[in-house]
Protein backbone atom coordinates (compact mmCIF):
# COMPACT_ATOMS: atom_id res chain seq x y z
CA UNK A 1 0.00 0.00 0.00
CA UNK A 2 1.49 3.16 -1.41
CA UNK A 3 0.70 6.75 1.18
CA UNK A 4 1.86 10.08 0.74
CA UNK A 5 2.86 9.89 4.28
CA UNK A 6 3.00 8.13 7.74
CA UNK A 7 0.80 10.14 10.83
CA UNK A 8 2.14 8.88 14.37
CA UNK A 9 -0.32 9.44 17.04
CA UNK A 10 1.14 9.90 20.43
CA UNK A 11 0.52 10.03 24.05
CA UNK A 12 2.72 10.16 26.43
CA UNK A 13 1.66 9.63 30.26
CA UNK A 14 3.47 10.06 33.41
CA UNK A 15 5.53 12.10 32.34
CA UNK A 16 7.69 14.56 34.06
CA UNK A 17 5.39 17.73 34.56
CA UNK A 18 8.66 19.68 35.41
CA UNK A 19 9.41 18.91 31.57
CA UNK A 20 5.87 19.49 30.28
CA UNK A 21 5.67 22.88 31.76
CA UNK A 22 9.06 24.31 30.69
CA UNK A 23 7.99 26.29 27.19
CA UNK A 24 11.79 26.30 26.91
CA UNK A 25 12.27 22.90 27.34
CA UNK A 26 9.43 21.69 25.42
CA UNK A 27 10.03 23.71 22.40
CA UNK A 28 13.59 22.78 22.35
CA UNK A 29 13.00 18.92 22.67
CA UNK A 30 10.36 19.09 19.42
CA UNK A 31 12.96 20.82 17.52
CA UNK A 32 15.31 18.43 17.92
CA UNK A 33 13.24 15.83 17.33
CA UNK A 34 12.08 16.76 14.37
CA UNK A 35 15.96 17.08 13.29
CA UNK A 36 16.67 13.40 14.74
CA UNK A 37 14.07 12.21 12.77
CA UNK A 38 16.26 13.70 9.58
CA UNK A 39 13.34 16.47 9.10
CA UNK A 40 14.24 20.00 7.44
CA UNK A 41 12.23 22.17 9.89
CA UNK A 42 10.51 25.50 8.31
CA UNK A 43 8.59 27.23 11.13
CA UNK A 44 8.32 27.13 14.99
CA UNK A 45 5.44 28.46 17.10
CA UNK A 46 4.69 27.77 20.35
CA UNK A 47 1.93 29.57 23.17
CA UNK A 48 2.25 28.71 26.88
CA UNK A 49 -1.31 28.67 28.58
CA UNK A 50 -1.84 30.55 32.03
CA UNK A 51 -1.69 28.91 34.71
CA UNK A 52 -0.05 26.09 32.65
CA UNK A 53 -0.04 23.87 29.21
CA UNK A 54 2.12 24.13 26.42
CA UNK A 55 0.81 24.23 22.54
CA UNK A 56 3.35 24.15 19.93
CA UNK A 57 4.15 23.16 16.07
CA UNK A 58 6.83 22.37 14.26
CA UNK A 59 6.66 22.90 10.42
CA UNK A 60 8.71 20.88 8.49
CA UNK A 61 9.10 20.52 4.66
CA UNK A 62 7.80 16.81 5.54
CA UNK A 63 4.72 18.02 6.82
CA UNK A 64 4.58 18.77 10.77
CA UNK A 65 4.54 17.97 14.40
CA UNK A 66 2.48 19.10 17.64
CA UNK A 67 2.06 18.89 20.94
CA UNK A 68 0.15 19.58 23.74
CA UNK A 69 1.00 19.36 26.94
CA UNK A 70 -1.16 19.08 30.47
CA UNK A 71 1.46 19.20 32.95
CA UNK A 72 -1.13 18.69 35.93
CA UNK A 73 -2.00 15.29 34.45
CA UNK A 74 1.98 14.47 33.74
CA UNK A 75 0.31 14.01 30.07
CA UNK A 76 1.58 15.00 26.25
CA UNK A 77 -0.64 14.46 23.15
CA UNK A 78 2.05 14.63 20.27
CA UNK A 79 1.61 14.48 16.64
CA UNK A 80 3.93 13.42 14.26
CA UNK A 81 2.89 13.25 10.61
CA UNK A 82 5.68 12.63 7.81
CA UNK A 83 5.95 11.95 3.96
CA UNK A 84 9.16 11.20 2.02
CA UNK A 85 11.23 8.47 2.21
CA UNK A 86 13.99 9.90 4.27
CA UNK A 87 12.75 10.72 7.91
CA UNK A 88 12.70 8.40 10.62
CA UNK A 89 9.66 9.53 12.92
CA UNK A 90 10.11 6.12 14.77
CA UNK A 91 13.20 8.05 16.20
CA UNK A 92 11.70 11.02 16.91
CA UNK A 93 8.72 9.50 19.16
CA UNK A 94 11.31 7.60 20.95
CA UNK A 95 13.52 10.47 21.50
CA UNK A 96 10.06 12.69 23.00
CA UNK A 97 9.30 9.89 24.98
CA UNK A 98 12.59 10.00 27.01
CA UNK A 99 13.29 13.81 27.25
CA UNK A 100 9.89 13.92 28.62
CA UNK A 101 10.16 10.70 31.35
CA UNK A 102 7.41 9.09 29.65
CA UNK A 103 6.15 5.56 31.65
CA UNK A 104 3.54 5.06 29.58
CA UNK A 105 3.32 5.19 25.61
CA UNK A 106 0.04 5.14 22.79
CA UNK A 107 1.10 5.44 19.70
CA UNK A 108 -1.31 4.65 16.37
CA UNK A 109 0.24 5.03 12.90
CA UNK A 110 -2.10 6.37 10.25
CA UNK A 111 -0.88 6.03 6.85
CA UNK A 112 -2.34 9.61 4.87
CA UNK A 113 -3.04 9.66 1.27
CA UNK A 114 -3.41 6.55 0.51
CA UNK A 115 -5.03 6.82 -3.46
CA UNK A 116 -8.61 4.88 -4.02
CA UNK A 117 -9.28 3.06 -7.35
CA UNK A 118 -11.56 6.50 -8.06
CA UNK A 119 -8.35 8.75 -7.55
CA UNK A 120 -9.83 9.88 -4.36
CA UNK A 121 -7.93 9.73 -0.98
CA UNK A 122 -8.09 7.72 2.05
CA UNK A 123 -5.84 6.75 5.11
CA UNK A 124 -4.88 3.52 6.88
CA UNK A 125 -4.38 2.71 10.77
CA UNK A 126 -1.40 0.54 10.10
CA UNK A 127 -0.41 -0.35 13.54
CA UNK A 128 -1.66 0.80 17.56
CA UNK A 129 0.37 -0.11 20.96
CA UNK A 130 0.28 1.06 24.27
CA UNK A 131 3.82 0.56 25.65
CA UNK A 132 4.69 0.53 29.51
CA UNK A 133 8.58 1.73 29.17
CA UNK A 134 9.00 1.37 32.75
CA UNK A 135 8.27 -2.49 32.25
CA UNK A 136 10.65 -3.30 29.98
CA UNK A 137 8.94 -2.22 26.56
CA UNK A 138 10.49 0.04 24.32
CA UNK A 139 9.56 1.96 20.83
CA UNK A 140 11.61 0.06 19.06
CA UNK A 141 9.10 -2.60 19.30
CA UNK A 142 7.12 -1.26 16.91
CA UNK A 143 7.50 -1.65 13.01
CA UNK A 144 9.22 0.24 11.02
CA UNK A 145 8.35 1.41 7.24
CA UNK A 146 9.33 3.82 5.13
CA UNK A 147 7.24 5.89 2.56
CA UNK A 148 6.56 8.33 -0.31
CA UNK A 149 7.09 11.39 -2.05
CA UNK A 150 9.02 14.42 -0.62
CA UNK A 151 8.54 17.85 -1.70
CA UNK A 152 11.33 20.65 -2.00
CA UNK A 153 11.36 23.64 0.16
CA UNK B 1 -15.56 7.32 27.62
CA UNK B 2 -14.44 11.24 28.53
CA UNK B 3 -11.61 12.31 26.78
CA UNK B 4 -9.75 15.40 26.76
CA UNK B 5 -9.77 15.97 23.02
CA UNK B 6 -11.16 14.82 19.60
CA UNK B 7 -8.80 14.38 16.71
CA UNK B 8 -10.27 14.77 13.36
CA UNK B 9 -8.28 13.63 10.61
CA UNK B 10 -9.49 14.89 7.14
CA UNK B 11 -8.18 13.86 3.82
CA UNK B 12 -9.99 15.96 0.86
CA UNK B 13 -9.86 14.77 -2.59
CA UNK B 14 -10.72 15.81 -6.26
CA UNK B 15 -10.40 19.45 -4.53
CA UNK B 16 -9.75 22.60 -6.53
CA UNK B 17 -6.06 22.78 -7.66
CA UNK B 18 -6.07 26.30 -8.35
CA UNK B 19 -7.51 27.04 -4.37
CA UNK B 20 -4.99 24.67 -2.97
CA UNK B 21 -2.04 26.32 -5.04
CA UNK B 22 -2.88 29.58 -3.52
CA UNK B 23 -1.68 30.53 0.10
CA UNK B 24 -4.06 33.60 0.51
CA UNK B 25 -7.03 31.30 -0.16
CA UNK B 26 -5.37 28.49 1.73
CA UNK B 27 -4.59 30.38 5.18
CA UNK B 28 -8.08 32.52 4.50
CA UNK B 29 -9.79 29.17 4.63
CA UNK B 30 -8.12 27.65 7.30
CA UNK B 31 -8.13 30.39 9.77
CA UNK B 32 -12.17 30.72 8.81
CA UNK B 33 -12.43 27.56 9.79
CA UNK B 34 -10.79 27.58 13.17
CA UNK B 35 -13.57 30.38 13.69
CA UNK B 36 -16.32 28.76 12.31
CA UNK B 37 -15.42 25.97 14.74
CA UNK B 38 -15.88 28.26 17.90
CA UNK B 39 -12.15 28.05 18.47
CA UNK B 40 -9.41 30.93 19.59
CA UNK B 41 -7.02 31.52 17.12
CA UNK B 42 -3.86 32.26 18.53
CA UNK B 43 -0.93 31.40 16.12
CA UNK B 44 -0.87 31.46 12.34
CA UNK B 45 2.13 29.82 10.47
CA UNK B 46 2.22 28.47 6.72
CA UNK B 47 4.37 27.49 4.07
CA UNK B 48 4.58 27.79 0.28
CA UNK B 49 6.75 25.07 -1.34
CA UNK B 50 8.20 25.39 -4.77
CA UNK B 51 6.72 24.50 -7.17
CA UNK B 52 3.56 24.04 -5.37
CA UNK B 53 2.02 22.38 -2.21
CA UNK B 54 1.14 24.75 0.63
CA UNK B 55 2.10 23.63 4.70
CA UNK B 56 -0.03 25.66 7.67
CA UNK B 57 -0.60 25.49 10.79
CA UNK B 58 -2.93 27.22 13.22
CA UNK B 59 -2.25 27.17 16.64
CA UNK B 60 -5.82 27.75 18.42
CA UNK B 61 -6.69 27.64 22.49
CA UNK B 62 -8.33 24.85 21.81
CA UNK B 63 -4.97 22.52 20.20
CA UNK B 64 -4.54 23.27 16.70
CA UNK B 65 -5.51 22.77 12.74
CA UNK B 66 -3.35 21.74 9.96
CA UNK B 67 -3.27 21.63 6.39
CA UNK B 68 -0.73 20.13 3.83
CA UNK B 69 -1.96 20.31 0.19
CA UNK B 70 -1.06 18.39 -3.22
CA UNK B 71 -2.24 20.81 -5.84
CA UNK B 72 -1.24 18.22 -8.99
CA UNK B 73 -3.51 16.16 -7.10
CA UNK B 74 -6.01 17.73 -6.11
CA UNK B 75 -5.95 16.41 -2.74
CA UNK B 76 -5.27 18.24 0.84
CA UNK B 77 -4.73 16.06 4.07
CA UNK B 78 -5.80 18.48 7.13
CA UNK B 79 -5.79 17.69 10.75
CA UNK B 80 -8.40 19.34 13.31
CA UNK B 81 -7.46 18.34 16.82
CA UNK B 82 -9.62 20.25 19.33
CA UNK B 83 -10.32 20.20 23.57
CA UNK B 84 -13.11 21.51 24.85
CA UNK B 85 -17.07 21.45 24.98
CA UNK B 86 -17.19 24.84 23.43
CA UNK B 87 -15.82 23.54 19.47
CA UNK B 88 -17.62 22.17 16.59
CA UNK B 89 -15.13 20.78 14.86
CA UNK B 90 -17.62 19.33 12.04
CA UNK B 91 -18.72 22.39 11.43
CA UNK B 92 -14.58 23.63 9.77
CA UNK B 93 -14.54 20.03 8.14
CA UNK B 94 -18.06 21.18 6.14
CA UNK B 95 -16.59 24.70 5.08
CA UNK B 96 -12.93 23.22 4.60
CA UNK B 97 -15.00 20.62 2.09
CA UNK B 98 -17.03 23.28 0.33
CA UNK B 99 -14.28 26.07 0.02
CA UNK B 100 -11.81 23.44 -1.62
CA UNK B 101 -14.65 21.91 -3.76
CA UNK B 102 -13.84 18.38 -2.08
CA UNK B 103 -15.83 15.89 -4.32
CA UNK B 104 -14.80 12.92 -1.50
CA UNK B 105 -13.99 12.84 1.63
CA UNK B 106 -12.26 10.38 4.48
CA UNK B 107 -12.73 11.62 7.57
CA UNK B 108 -11.79 9.41 11.06
CA UNK B 109 -12.17 10.83 14.62
CA UNK B 110 -9.90 9.79 17.15
CA UNK B 111 -10.89 10.33 20.70
CA UNK B 112 -7.73 11.69 22.42
CA UNK B 113 -6.55 11.33 25.84
CA UNK B 114 -8.45 8.99 26.79
CA UNK B 115 -8.01 8.23 30.26
CA UNK B 116 -6.87 4.59 31.58
CA UNK B 117 -7.13 2.98 34.83
CA UNK B 118 -3.92 3.23 35.50
CA UNK B 119 -3.40 7.04 34.85
CA UNK B 120 -2.17 6.69 31.71
CA UNK B 121 -3.77 8.03 28.68
CA UNK B 122 -4.35 6.39 25.36
CA UNK B 123 -6.91 7.09 22.25
CA UNK B 124 -9.85 5.68 20.54
CA UNK B 125 -10.83 5.43 16.69
CA UNK B 126 -14.62 6.74 17.26
CA UNK B 127 -15.36 6.79 13.44
CA UNK B 128 -14.75 6.85 10.24
CA UNK B 129 -16.40 7.35 6.80
CA UNK B 130 -15.77 7.81 3.21
CA UNK B 131 -18.02 10.33 1.81
CA UNK B 132 -18.70 10.86 -2.19
CA UNK B 133 -20.69 14.61 -1.47
CA UNK B 134 -20.87 14.80 -5.54
CA UNK B 135 -23.40 11.79 -4.98
CA UNK B 136 -25.33 13.32 -2.07
CA UNK B 137 -23.60 12.49 1.29
CA UNK B 138 -22.59 15.18 3.22
CA UNK B 139 -20.45 15.40 6.43
CA UNK B 140 -23.17 16.10 8.38
CA UNK B 141 -24.10 12.77 8.73
CA UNK B 142 -21.27 12.18 10.62
CA UNK B 143 -22.22 11.38 14.60
CA UNK B 144 -21.69 14.47 16.46
CA UNK B 145 -20.10 15.07 19.89
CA UNK B 146 -18.93 17.43 22.67
CA UNK B 147 -15.70 16.94 25.02
CA UNK B 148 -14.30 17.95 28.08
CA UNK B 149 -11.51 20.17 29.64
CA UNK B 150 -10.79 23.84 27.83
CA UNK B 151 -7.70 25.99 28.95
CA UNK B 152 -7.31 29.35 29.18
CA UNK B 153 -5.59 31.11 26.88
Amino acid sequence: MKALGRHFILELSHCSSEVLCSLTKVREYIVEAAKRANAHVLKVTFHKFSPHGISGVVVIAESHLSIHTWPEEGYAAVDIYTCGDTTTPETACEYLAQMFEAKNVKLTVVNRGVKNGNGSFSHVVSNSSQLCLDSGQNLAEVPRRRHAVLRSA
